[in-house]
């Protein structure tokens, strides 16, 4: 029903020698990157290739095998020549049951799961709009050429909502307000075919404008911004790049891409697109099951003895036309359900007309399979009677923010991994305390047996605060050790030394960033760590709260 | 590596007409127990067939053939004749890449990731045993026929640990005191083969007489057991059975199943199995990496111009032998590679035979590939001097508790599906608030408008404190929005009614079990909530703690 079995496709190109496969877009991409940089191509020719490059996503198949003969590609490995582009489907087949004629595919998305559940969400959610599914899981895609690390893989972490709105409110998005004045990178369709890069704007200004189609896609996109900068995205890093209108899936209105900037380029890693009502549609389709929700009516509509003339058919249906299968049953005898089926599989106008026929000429003709039959008034009873309609149904638009786990994870280790002033450049990485795994460690400055029940203490006070932590009691110089949590981006270190055992029992809490440290009463540190860690208070605050420490770090 | 591809099979048999398959295994186990409801069957073959049920687990496919003739036993679908017993993989098979050449199979387990790591994981914990890893996610069975809803799927989520061991230190495991006296229905090998029921034992004594193999493997049974009951899990439809010898996998020691009593009958949710060295050793031998752990010896051990005769081999062998590739390059040319590959690859023991040879003879003569080749002294250097060894290598035996999460939350909803005492026989879920999904529910007696202000408060309150929580303001009786609570399993309900309207505001508080209900200032209700659902306070200590509450639940 998704359409993933037909369409779901890169197009590649193989070595008309040896076989080899290339994907076609990057192929192209790759060779024409490297005629820029080669003297020997003409001036005029890597004009033709700048305007080409930011076009090559909104290729299609004829286009790409086009510019592949026109800047003459040949493999890159072998040089041989290459072939047309070719359909190649990216989903994983294999065969479900023992027979092995029952063809499955493992999904390249997670999306599919909320469309397929939508009827007992919708339910659960009172039968009301907005609302929304979110699901996290492997997908996976039988990539042409994996490459890039944890960028391009044939199985990864994806994690989907699928936001479920009334067309008619899209534009009135009830939280939009949230994020409205938010200031970001725009990089809008107009601007890429111009050949211009990406401007700042407040989404408000960027819905009122146009570049964005309407207030819940670009919610979404705020939240999305929102997001990758709590989980320690580089603002600087970061642009949203709009779908080009042959990149974007026919049915979607609108379609934006969170890139971020790694040392691999510009990398897709959330997807952003208003599909409007094309997934329930079509899994409605292809099931037969109604996939809709309903509005209430401004004003309630009456009909009297008549169908109306709009979409109700299906709700009021089964109110207007009752088969009589016992008489068409008698008449009819072998071919009495084939009848039956095909009155009852009628449309309403259809039924009307019928109806009318048998009123007016005491009998109708219809065609079943070519085959003609004659039905009599008691075969079909339609009632006509007043009916007042409060509610109209619909098909409810969808927006669906699609998170590359692994490409968000990628660019978050470059992000923050950073190299510390002074001679030694000690590198660490400064992952923001709420996605930092560890959010603690807990040292004893020496392996003195006097020491260890107050690490005993700490890492129970820890616990109980369901804070996740990490005793290191190996041997090694205090700055050693600081050093090796600063590299796993442990963001607190708690040290026990020789002060801890005077009376109040006190120990050291040192932050991984600014390499500071405060002296606190061991009872107070767990809260203090639970507290920076869930972004209760920050670490300023406990600075200016607590004495500064300013001995170990040193200490070899 | 780990042998999937070759032994992770079922048996099935074909309908000789239509090809229709079953289950070897299962077609025995439901044609001999239908045998013994059957009127027509001679006492003493159903003799014979009590005796056989047990046993099926434990059948190999020679004796399940010769089972399925003995009963003369047809497709229970059309009567036909049946093949024999085919080995079917149960192992979902695609092909990776885009020439398609390249087979990959859906995991039937999560197990394989974390020998896979086991390297990297024991670097993490220092080098130290004992430790272990734990995955949670989706695993792929081609079963032969699914059926039985969450218990015979397909696609199922499955949750692994890998508990690495010293070998020598399984029988005294350091934790095993804190389950050490705890009693559990134990169903041996020998009771299931003497026909008789499971037996009420502590994991302590079931050690001590060697029902269960070792410390390690009884201490994860006691820790499973302690889960079940935790989640919910009624204890009087629990036990532990012991695979039999043929069922059990050759290379485990001792491997028993968690079995839950269900309306489909026992059923196997968590298996648990002394794996011994097995898979670490497979993984070593299939990509020739070394995965073992160290372990200090009682004394050091000290060589002195003479290679150990016992396993440390690998260990020393760099000390020992220098392979000269100048020289052997000179003499052998092309061949010279091969040679010092050989050379490199020798086993310490073989280096000392050709050494000796050199010294005594000034040449030795090698063999390989069925070429010989001379070697001199100077292509060799052996070095031989005094080395004490702290350490020996060992690999690793492995404790595997294996949940069947789909399994386990199945039994879950069975054991806990309760009905109230009664004219109206309300049913509900009991499950135990740890595991509900929502903690508490958060209801407006009315739709009057005052209530409002109070449900947002609670809600944020709620929130403040990470406490999933439904409101449910839909107009209906407060009786009936109990009932739907009670029947998604909500453990607390916040009721906001007219009394909340006084000062100090308060609101009622119900529990789903007792149906009790107290009345508590509106500041307290998430704390207490909070404390309730994560057990630090009991519904009992709340209900002498505040004052008793009873009008509400009759209110229509």
């Amino acid at each position: 029903a998704s359409g993933h079995v037909d369409r779901f496709q890169d197009y590649m190109v193989k070595d008309l020698k040896n076989g080899e496969c290339f994907r076609a877009d990057h192929l192209i991409e790759n060779t024409l990157e490297k005629m820029l940089t080669d003297k020997k191509v003409p001036d005029e020719t890597k004009e033709d290739i700048r305007k080409i490059l930011p076009t090559i996503d909104n290729m299609n198949k004829h286009e790409m095998g086009e510019t592949l003969k026109k800047f003459n590609i040949k493999s890159p490995v072998t040089g041989n020549d290459i072939s047309d582009p070719i359909d190649f489907n990216l989903m994983f087949a294999t065969a479900i049951g023992p027979t092995g004629t029952l063809k499955g595919y493992l999904r390249p998305e997670t999306a599919q799961g909320i469309f397929v559940n939508f009827k007992r969400l919708l339910e659960f959610n009172g039968g009301k709009l907005p609302f929304g599914g979110a699901q996290i899981g492997s997908a996976f895609r039988n990539e042409i050429s994996p490459r890039s690390g944890l960028i391009r893989v044939r199985e990864f972490t994806m994690a989907e909502i699928e936001y479920f709105v009334d067309p008619h409110e899209k534009d009135t998005f009830p939280k939009f307000d949230l994020v409205r004045d938010l200031k970001v990178a725009l990089f809008s369709g107009t601007l890429q075919m111009d050949g211009k890069g990406p401007q700042e704007k407040t989404l408000g200004q960027a819905v009122a404008d146009g570049t964005i189609a309407n207030e819940s896609l670009a919610y979404f996109l705020g939240r999305i911004y929102l997001f990758l900068v709590k989980v320690g995205i580089d603002t600087k890093k970061f642009r949203f790049r709009q779908h080009l209108p042959n990149e974007m899936a026919h049915y979607a209105c609108d379609c934006w891409d969170a890139e971020l900037k790694t040392s691999y380029g510009w990398i897709e890693c959330v997807g952003c697109a208003d599909r409007s009502c094309y997934d329930l549609t079509q899994h409605s389709k292809a099931t037969g099951q109604k996939l809709v929700a309903e509005r209430k009516l401004a004003e309630p509509i009456s009909f009297i003895n008549e169908l109306p003339t709009f979409d109700y058919n299906y709700y009021l249906y089964s109110q207007f036309c009752k088969v009589n299968k016992g008489v068409i049953g008698k008449v009819f005898k072998t071919e009495a359900k084939l009848i039956s089926e095909h009155l009852s599989g009628l449309a309403s106008e259809e039924v009307d007309v019928i109806d009318k026929t048998l009123q007016g000429k005491g009998e109708a003709e219809i065609s079943i399979k070519g085959q003609l039959f004659t039905l009599k008034p008691d075969m079909l009873s339609v009632s006509r009677f007043e009916k007042t309609i409060h509610v109209e149904e619909f098909t409810p638009s969808v927006i669906e923010p699609s998170f590359g786990i692994g490409r968000v994870m990628y660019s978050l280790f470059e992000h923050n991994f950073k190299t510390r002033e002074g001679d030694e450049q000690r590198t660490y990485l400064a992952l923001p305390p709420i996605i930092a795994p560890y959010k603690c460690s807990v040292l004893p400055l020496s392996n003195n047996a006097e020491l260890l029940p107050f690490i005993s203490q700490i890492s129970r006070d820890l616990l109980n605060f369901d804070i996740s932590h990490k005793v290191d009691s190996s041997s090694g110089s205090i700055g050693r050790r600081y050093a090796r949590t600063d590299a796993i981006s442990i963001p607190y270190g708690i040290t026990v030394d020789f002060d801890t055992l005077k009376e109040p029992n006190s120990a050291t809490l040192r932050e991984r960033d600014t390499m500071k440290q405060i002296r606190a009463p061991i009872s107070e540190l767990a809260e203090i760590v639970r507290d920076l860690a869930q972004q209760r208070r920050t670490w300023d605050n406990i600075l200016s709260t607590y004495p500064v420490f300013e001995q170990q770090e040193s200490t070899k």
